[in-house]
């Protein structure tokens, strides 16, 4: 993000629903433009049109994974690179219209995803209502807004939005759950390495070779970079073959993850740079502590060898 | 499955899907009880309770990928086993009322994965028609012969059992694409060792334990023990922490998949063996390979080895 | 040694060296027979023959490292092994006749590598006198015994041997310099595991195989054997051809230390097992700490395991 | 070797050995001044003290293995590197004066290094000939000379050198057996590449780290450097710490070795940089093929890698 910081934001719509919501703990959306878009692809395709400078679009969640639209999306088409990361904890609250109480509540409409997290809850305080399918939360809390039906499971953001009631929150059966947000932009100089940023890659791997992933992760641990996630997608041609994600600790910038990926670009099919950004926390919590490079895989540790080995090549050992 | 083999069948339906056309490629399904389960919980629970003896899920798809929950239903619960993979190809075709042309198609009814997946053909052929969302594949054929919509997306399979019209076949952007299917029972003796056999476990690593998933992939390389496929899922509890599927060669029968599996157990947080059984190819297509095992690490090697031990500890040099 | 306790002792040497001392330092030993033979290659054969039990030769020396013609005399010829290794420091003294004093040395005997490690003893006491070379400490002491020489570099064993007078001690550069010797018998059953033991092993690695030694490496780190000694020596045929001889922490009663042997013997080209026997520490010092097996490598965690892998196999996964 | 090439030339004496055989292999000792050494150390001081420009020590035997005074006077002192490797056949021959026949030899000199390597022949065809130990092999041609003993096993060279008649050659039990001498200069510009080069190191591990030496093989099988060669030697403190000797194929000016360096730089505890030099093969055969780097290890790979990483971090992705 050289220069010119964002100021279009697009991002999985619709509105009032989590994306939405981490895209507000970002200060420069806060004053931006904000457009919700109807699908990761149409959010990804509005940022390498030029329509948006950055998307914000879902990465992985704690209870469902990763979300493999936008892993598809980032390996297809011009690079995007990831600037920066944004992890909010998924609080699912019972929305209603006001004056309805929980007795009351026969029919909640919720996404089969948020639905599927709030099993315990519902099992324990709604057994009798009938849960309904709809497309997103924020469609939820709009279809009761709309009298269409009595509840919604919602984003909290949903809430004022839709001038509801809050009958319940922290409704999911992990109360621990987050989500994983990556904001998208066009390719530019990489933000300043901070001392805990993440790198994330796409790999293709060579089929004919035996044992290619080891020899990828021995890459990786020769250099101390440590991987913090891995995932593999089907590449779509035929079963058997992966394009693999990996999010790695470190930044493009520092030596040790340089030499890192020179070596992934030596030895695999393919490789895509997926960006270096500071590494996120929940908001109000401490970010993971950040992983120190091991002993002698430290920048000056790279800076002395690159010297000395320059002393071998001009003969000068004494 | 000692002894007995399993009669009644179990699938994820609803009927005149994919799912459906897998389970009749399996002989006893065949001849035996296939009850259509509406969701993979479900399916996995009858076998689990006893009142299936095998259930039929969607394991992996070379489009989309795992299949999410059947990897998470595996690792809660009773254990289940894999018996058999039924790999099959994704030949979506397109559906209409008898007379129906392809002009008048204004409605195409469509699984969204499946829509997606037809995305070129919609393109260049049906670009005006609307892409209506539904359930399932089945729904979809359905909806045609009721009259819902003008054509479904669909398997070939709901062609007959609906009484519809094939207008296009094969119209799939990826020609192929295939689906992988397992079959699961209760745990029992696993099917013998063909020379060509797959084992599936899910691994958890030791968080607290840096380069451990390097460790894992090393204690399967070191026994030649070669890996065809890693999923990371979280575990649900937060970020950062994945339960790894991983299909290898080999049979749990085999000396070096034997020792390759202990040495998982004793570095592992956890492991979950979910069974060894054929490898399966596309139906009329030659299957994979077997992989033989490197030199050295057959099991003739391994009795060899064993024996020689046996000498050094009884002083038996000579 | 199984049974009977070795009697008859042959040592490299002549008498009144430091192989003469530290056969001393075992039990049985002094109460034993103990011959000096000429060569290393003249004790193995006494053993060999049946005509001693058990044969002390050095090993490793701090200063000169292997004995070379100790390794070549293993790995060829009828098999022995290891049952006890000696370490002794390497303490040299100064003999000369009663009322000899420094000042009247004008000549010293020395076995060349004795008088290397006293160089720096040398030039600084006695920088005007000859040194010259015999065969052995022991001939050293021997010939100012005899009135050849003036003085004798030699072990403190030779002193009272010769009834000589020692005008200095530990004249040696490197005050902590020591040597390992090793006492070699006929192939038995190997002394009982005390928890501190090592196994010495000679390996061929195949030499059309790329990495080949790395590879016998990670046979051993993977069940966590440690390597505390590696040396190679040429099998002779020609350059580049080389056998090595590796030293281990554990014993070969110890299931991780068997596993990774049965993994060499499938590996390597050839595998010769030296024995396993405990570690040793100087005499009148504590031996280096036992290395406790890593966590999961213990011999209980193998059997865990094991006993896991006959559930899976009987499929008893409850 | 900058510039001015040597023409002052040390070596192992005394005259009429092997060593001073192959030093005559090389042009420029050929026309330059050649001054015998009484010891390694010696060789290798005048080099030191500028008063010869290069030295030619034996290296390794393929018999005896490792020379260990070579090793240990190289890691000691102010630092020499290789330049050049000499590699000649040990062929010995029994020399003796003219006249003497088989049957009238009762007395033979030799090294014992000598006698040991033809003890085959000796036994076959001089079963009761005594041999004497002598200090060189150039000392027992000259005791044939001076009428002291009946015959020497020598070099080919010491028979024109004394006027000496072979009585018969190729007389060692290993007929190819080769010695390795190196030429060894103060530091300076390391010769040119020549696509099949030799680089040697000395590698103090880290003693407080397990798998140190693991590690040191990873970093050079990670970049595919290949070990044709590991010496271990004491460093003379204690047992149980060693310097560990490297060749390994590729020179210090290309990149794979470059960054296997430095990679050893930081892990080590210590690395001192021996030289890069020309491969030797015995003189009239064919040197060993040289190993080209593995698949995306060769310069042009590493030039390709750096620029791409160079648009990483630049921004520059499309």
């Amino acid at each position: 993000m050289p220069g010119v910081p964002p100021t279009r934001f697009v991002y999985l719509g619709p509105e009032s629903t989590f994306t939405e919501q981490a895209l507000l703990t970002i200060p420069a959306a806060g004053r931006g433009i904000r457009t919700p878009a109807r699908s990761v692809p149409e959010a990804l395709e509005a940022v390498r049109a030029g329509d948006a400078d950055a998307a914000l679009v879902p990465w992985e969640n704690s209870i469902g994974g990763a979300v493999g639209v936008t892993l598809d999306e980032l390996v297809d088409g011009d690079p995007l690179v990831i600037t920066r990361e944004v992890v909010i904890p998924v609080q699912f609250v019972l929305a209603v219209r006001s004056g309805t109480t929980l007795d009351a509540v026969r029919s909640i409409a919720a996404h089969p995803q948020a639905s599927t997290q709030c099993r315990g809850w519902l099992r324990a305080y709604a057994p009798d209502a009938t849960v309904i399918d709809v497309l997103s939360n924020g469609a939820a809390a709009a279809g009761v807004a709309a009298g269409d039906f009595d509840a919604a499971i919602c984003a909290p953001i949903a809430i004022q939005r839709f001038g509801l009631h809050q009958l319940a929150d922290k409704i999911a059966d992990h109360p621990d759950a987050a989500t994983r947000f990556v904001l998208l932009s066009r390719p530019g100089t990489p933000p300043e390495p901070t001392g805990n940023d993440l790198t994330s890659l796409a790999v293709w791997i060579s089929h004919d070779r035996v044992g290619a992933l080891l020899a990828v992760l021995t890459e990786l641990a020769v250099r101390g970079v440590n991987l913090t996630r891995i995932e593999s997608r089907p590449t779509g041609e035929r079963l058997g073959r992966y394009v693999f994600f990996l999010d790695c600790t470190g930044h493009v910038a520092e030596a040790r993850v340089g030499e890192a990926l020179q070596g992934l670009r030596r030895i695999c099919a393919g490789v895509r740079f997926l960006g270096s950004y500071p590494r996120a926390g929940l908001p109000g919590a401490a970010p993971e502590r950040p992983v120190p490079p091991p002993p002698g895989l430290s920048d000056p540790d790279y800076t002395d060898a690159a010297a000395w080995l320059g002393r071998l090549r001009r003969g000068e050992l004494a």
